[in-house]
């Protein structure tokens, strides 16, 4: 058994009970972008998190000790994704990737966005012209430490 | 000649007069970010944002025509990005993709966020913790059409 | 149990029920080349269609749901395909590519052709020398939003 | 010097023109789409066609016979296209190709649709909701030989 | 049940039975090279063909329908093949991929050898300085079309 | 200076000069098939074959050497060519080169045909039907030597 | 059932039985090295050797049955070895490739050095500062044809 | 200036003077395959080596100072060669690297045959059913650590 | 049954008993990054070392033989490594690899730091700032050897 | 003019100089692993420590603003190098990744080690069995943030 396996028993268990990525959320008492990469399998739960998912999905006293192991992470196969939603965002990487160094570096010097120290909140923006996703990411800048 | 050179030019002069994105940002008429783009060879200005851009950076009147061109987007060499800033965005692809596809799915259905009716935004927020880049994408909900 | 495993009881059911693509999207009501896209795992069914296509293909209740949950798209493995008819497109994309994005921008500008927004119709063309396929493809233009 | 060299030397000089691939293909006299195929290095011209070519970019004697000489044909670097635009053309064969396959072989049998006895004409429809890009490719089916 | 479930059990068949592919070939009334080719999954059986090989290596009814349908075709894995024998064919495209262009380009212009209307012969020679294996490729030449 | 720089200045000339392989290869009193491929520089010319090439194609007496010198051979760039003609061949190797490993083992047993003690013999021939191309390739067999 | 089934068996067989290859090359008759590559899948027994090896690893008919025929070969998984050991050998072929390419060409003029007409001794050197392992590689030269 | 343009200045050189790289060996005053490998860029050569090939191929004073800094090893481009010679050897590691590992971990336990504490040595031995290649690798055997 | 099952069941008991690297290391009696490295299948267990890894985690005895024998190492999946963590020293080799490479070279000379006499020590350094990770790699400098 | 050539221009200066990175990093007044990296186009110099820089290797005043300039980090090409110095540390994050993994996570739970808030120390250690590479790494260990 590994942590793959109970991703997809949840996965599967959301599908034939027809729950929510909301409503999980909502029973594990945190965001949804958490909750939900954490039962895809990219975050760890502590052991009352992982209890409050185990009983949403029936997991076994085993599985629910894998939610709180951490993960090896990275949720695509393959450099290049094929989802086309998915490819959105890699597309996003490859055409502003530039630009996103070029800003982020005449504001703040050298150093990085964290994806560890970071956030990210999805939203629907009502729109006349066809509604909007809007997402805000969120991470602490680190500079380059010279020594 | 082509766009890449007149990218190169800019980037060039750039760091030679020591200008800002951001000020030249202004000097154009609109945001930083898509200005930056432009200037980085992702996107087509019209006849008077070329004619700007071309004062500034000192371009011939060819090297003006190519910015009215649309470019052959792609801002990064190889699937996956070496520079760590670049990478770290490639990593919340990679970590939170299928995160964000059920979101999306979740919320909108069938369909993509778009990368092309697309905007961004770059903020500073402070924070006695070290501050925060504060990212914010919005793009057009479309629906996959059935027929 | 996931999309694929639904996918692979579909086509192993219709070579030995001998059904034809034409004749399943007749019964789902909808064109055939989105019920072939649909049945192989790349579109979302609502629940009425997805209740047409089980009833042909004998699924179960939960593999019917599957058919109602948005797919991780994406139906050829490998960024090359060996198969020699799908490879045929491929290669249009690689000889005419350009020609398309040039011809494209000139009378529309900067923006895609949605995939999306997209619909496809496939026909046979009797001719004397050899009959012909016919693909129209049809996707709404997508300006590149500036901002 | 080699077809490349000629082939950057027209998309300079078009540039700088001004000139529309829809007007140097009435000059040349035939469609659109295989004259702008030929300019950007991917097809053969007669020594007539070629002539024309010439006298609209100036081309030197050498130039215009490596218009007539066949090319090795490819205009995408990379398996994976990075440009948006030429990308969702990548897409579709990604999320249509096993479609593509399944319908040609339901009508025609196993074979392929010839990608080199193939055109294509790529049209405007407007659209009150938004004008489409309207792509039809023609391509004689040929069936695999048994002997 | 795919095509590939097949293939694999006609090669165990074929092994414990101790059947040579010419004597397989001669069963079905085709040739060799294509007969082997079909059972390795490559090619489409017709009815009266897919009987006679199903009668060879005891194959179900829904095995047997399998021959008839049109496999996804290639039959190495990997870009480049591993094996000594087929890799020393790789390494002929490889190394005489630009003087084969070049020659039947010269014969005949701009076009490609059709790997469809296609058909082959190996054979043995007989030679005091060790044998030779003799192969005969044949395939259409298909024009580039122009309109 | 390099072999490719000769292999360049030989193609460069040979377009310019409007000279075709076949004379070429009556010059130098060999087969066209491996004349082409050691003007293209896949191929070790002795120093009379060297002088015949070099007064053909005008080339310097340091250039000459280079033609006596042993290549680094490969013809092709990227592991799956682009061109469509050389990727029918590539198909071929595909599609079939399991029946061609399966066909040799039959009648030889273990080892492989050579791709050095080879020859290949390109000819047209004419069909009412479209004239056909015929390759024949012919390598010695080498057994696996056991010990 | 397969070839790599049979390799897996023999493995698993060897440690749980304690053997070594030294002893299976000595029931069989032949040197450790061919025997120990034949054992992994990579070349073929006749009758008798097979016979052998079977009565060592208690092989089944069928399984006898598969180490005589010709297998596709390889043995490493992707095309850069991850282990460290066979990893120093791709690398000597990395750092030597040129070197042994130059002198070799030097010798013997243009061709290759077999690697079918081929045999490998490896022994231990003893040495005080540390053993050695000396490899001799004999492989008979291929000049190639010109015709 | 780096160490590639000495190696390019070294081998063109080697051309058009005729040199031979056992000549060049004995003027350094170490084996031919020590010398060929520092000529080709994988080597480090001390002050007075340096000055023999520099006398050799009329290297600058600064071309010579290269010969002395240690090189970026590595003489092939790409994980897989294409030159057939070289190919040979990669085939060898592919067909018998776990050959290779079994045998030398029967022999000496867990570690490696050191590429850096190496030597090679190519002799031609006579032989009427053809000349081989005979190749010593010696290498020191590394036991893994443990701690 | 191989090396990989019992690595998988070395982990899935982890998990199960709740133990840790620490904890197991002092059973087994050597350090824990070599513990740990041998429990995940990268090094090579002596016969009382397995007996200790056996005892913890109910191993059976063929289990136990597979701990003594030398494995194909490799700890991760594809060369560009997903998990964040991971990423983050392979990233190190990336941005400071030709650092290092500078730095050892001018205190040692030509040669490589090995990476099989080699170990590793892991540690905690309390900082107010944040508590850093410490690692300490040694490895025995290995000069290349002249010949 | 960009980053790279100044890479370029202080290596070969460097060489025809006869400096160390010792003295440069005294000159500069930082640590020679912080230098060096930076030298080597992987680290951002402040305006006192880029004119130290211009100083030692006579840098234009255009060349000493590019050392100010974040730049694209990664200073080695392909993702797996060649260089045998440079893969042994590829190597150590091939066999020991997982094992790092699993030893941070025990000690720290689920979170990275920075390479941004991260310095290294590369000190020879006599040794009578042959001196030794002592690196030390030390980063700030970072917690994924849950929200």
């Amino acid at each position: 058994m590994n942590r793959n396996d109970v991703t997809e028993k949840i996965i599967t268990a959301k599908v034939s009970k027809g729950l929510k990525w909301d409503e999980i959320a909502r029973v594990v008492g945190m965001s949804k972008e958490w909750v939900t990469a954490g039962c895809l399998g990219q975050m760890t739960f502590n052991a009352e998190q992982a209890a409050a998912v185990a009983g949403l999905f029936e997991l076994t006293e085993e599985e629910t000790k894998w939610l709180q192991v951490v993960p090896y992470k990275g949720s695509l196969s393959g450099p290049v994704p094929t989802d086309p939603l998915i490819y959105r965002w890699y597309e996003v990487v490859s055409v502003y990737g530039s630009t996103i160094k070029e800003l982020i570096h005449e504001e703040f010097g050298d150093g990085i966005m964290s994806a560890i120290d970071f956030s990210m909140d999805i939203q629907r923006e009502s729109n006349p012209n066809g509604d909007r996703v809007n997402v805000v990411l969120s991470g602490k800048f680190l500079p380059y430490k010279s020594y």
